[in-house]
């Protein structure tokens, strides 16, 4: 019934001080254990590359544990379930769920987070628009930013997997939307292709003229997914009762110890704004709802997204450090195996 | 009518970089306007001194317009009217208002705030903890902050005029209340007037230790009157979902630049915390309500207030840096006649 006996297995090996890259992770060959009663095995096809991966293996505590040294990194993928001894599962079946940079996982059945049913659409897009970067974007925008037609949203990271569908739905609620990215080909794919009424490069001399151009009205919502300099640009230009959201802070190299910036207190006090983290799993009970929506807005082509695949596992341990340094074009996938 | 034809008035005459003090302002004589139509003459008899009063003379734009060089010192007080040609106002009324850091103001009868109706309470209750201050310690933990019985709220500028009312609000609600204060002096009167759990000096060298003893289970609401060194031990012990209010900087003596702290976006990210400033002033419209039950509370001896009261106007110029320096115990008020 397998493919292969043998199940490549990309594994923790040492730990970085700040941004984790290929010297920190091994690939090794191990042998798939049988199925126990409950489990499922599954055929990785695309493995999810994130950010947050950066904290996962970290040492200091985040959300969740640290992967251990010498486990498999933790990740999402999306893949094919080629065995089962659960009854819910059944082999042929589209699925994703934590099952790591492996080419083959055993778990069992409550580690699958759904089914993948996109008729028409792609299974990569399971772990991107129609998994948890646009359920970030369709969580952090509206319940915590909170946008009303006409105001002015402001996201950085704008061409990102996160940005790029959050930039798009407040473009929907009727918002005046300005992204923020670095590089003209980034500033382009935000006009061009993600619908932003303005997009401002960071990397610019001009940065500060230029996102006072794009923000007349200053700016209601900041979706930061960077923090650093570029947020406290944003921070300056807050308009009275704006809000913040905290959803990423890809331009800090490390939190240990923590960076000096410059103190928000005044700006929250004389705007009364407020700034608010954000974690999509506090969200799960609403998962099927947004994606509901998020389906309907892509296939409507109000929702675009972009996906940088590459191919084959032995691109994962470099990966998420490409992604610091900003050389991905959308959502950073690895593509393991034909669907 | 009048009992005196002179006025004297403190006028503004320098901008300070940081800190108000003495040699900004000069105390003059001038004679008193006849009231027009519409108009009320009120004889000042407690003069209020702000924290916020620092922002009120600056040059960098804040709520409100900065008071002009030469002008009368913007402040609340309380008082008696004297004369009127209005018909909503008569001699003998206590009222409360913007009448500035004078012996009598000639106002307009908008700019009087409301009429004082507290039956055995003083008078200099109106400007502390029956209003603006008490207003703010209300709407700021309640609206904002949203304490749920059981658990942690810490207040910085515990002992002070809205810490003090802060804290016994929350203990009120069922909230573990923690005092950050300055001292042992205030330390024991945050523990023995203010019935906070906990009283801790941000001045001592176990600063850390105690902030740790006194909050066993984290923080879930800090309500901030410092910004500061204070704030950021705070705000390393947060709960997830914590929120804090931003309701003073009193420990930052310029934001002319704005000064460096450490970042607090992975503080919020991680525990999904919110910081969000206030304004006493948003809440105008529910002032009334907020009056009747801090009253009550009052008069049922579960709030205790502390004035600190100068004798005569010439205190006035020096007041402001006296309650940055901490020297003041409870609200701070300037009595320039007899009720």
């Amino acid at each position: 019934m397998l493919r292969e006996t043998k199940n490549r297995q990309v594994i923790l090996r040492s730990r970085p001080s700040g941004i984790p890259d290929a010297e920190h992770f091994e690939i090794v060959e191990t042998p798939l254990p049988d199925l126990a009663d409950g489990q499922v095995l599954i055929r990785n096809i695309y493995l999810s590359v994130e950010p947050a991966m950066r904290g996962w293996v970290s040492a200091v505590a985040n959300y969740s544990d640290s992967v251990a040294l010498g486990d498999v990194m933790r990740a999402f993928a999306a893949g094919r379930v080629e065995g089962s001894r659960h009854p819910d599962f059944h082999p042929g079946e589209f699925v994703t769920g934590m099952f790591g940079w492996q080419d083959y996982a055993v778990v069992d059945a409550k580690a699958i987070e759904r089914k993948v049913h996109q008729a028409g659409l792609p299974l990569s897009t399971s772990l991107g628009v129609l998994g948890l970067n646009g359920l970030t974007a369709y969580f952090a925008l509206l319940d915590v930013g909170q946008p009303r037609p006409g105001e002015t949203v402001v996201v950085s990271t704008a061409a990102g997997a996160v940005g790029s569908c959050a930039g798009q739905i407040a473009k929907i609620k009727g918002c005046h939307t300005v992204g923020l990215t670095g590089g003209p080909d980034k500033v382009k794919l935000c006009r061009e292709m993600f619908g932003y009424a303005s997009a401002v490069d960071y990397k610019a001399e001009d940065f500060e003229l230029a996102l006072d151009a794009a923000c007349p009205r200053g700016v209601d919502v900041y979706f930061d997914n960077t923090a650093g300099r570029i947020s406290d640009a944003v921070m300056r230009r807050l308009n009275p009762g704006a809000r913040v959201i905290i959803c990423g802070t890809a331009s800090v190299s490390s939190w240990d110890p923590i960076p000096l910036g410059p103190r928000v207190e005044r700006h929250l006090l004389v705007k009364r704004a407020r700034m608010q983290g954000f974690l999509v799993f506090d969200y799960a009970q609403r998962f099927p709802e947004a994606l509901r929506e998020i389906e309907a807005w892509v296939r409507a082509g109000q929702v675009r997204y972009l996906e940088d695949v590459l191919e084959g596992i032995e691109h994962a341990p470099g990966s998420i450090a490409g992604v610091y340094r900003g050389e991905n074009r959308g959502k950073r996938l690895i593509r393991i195996a034909t669907e």
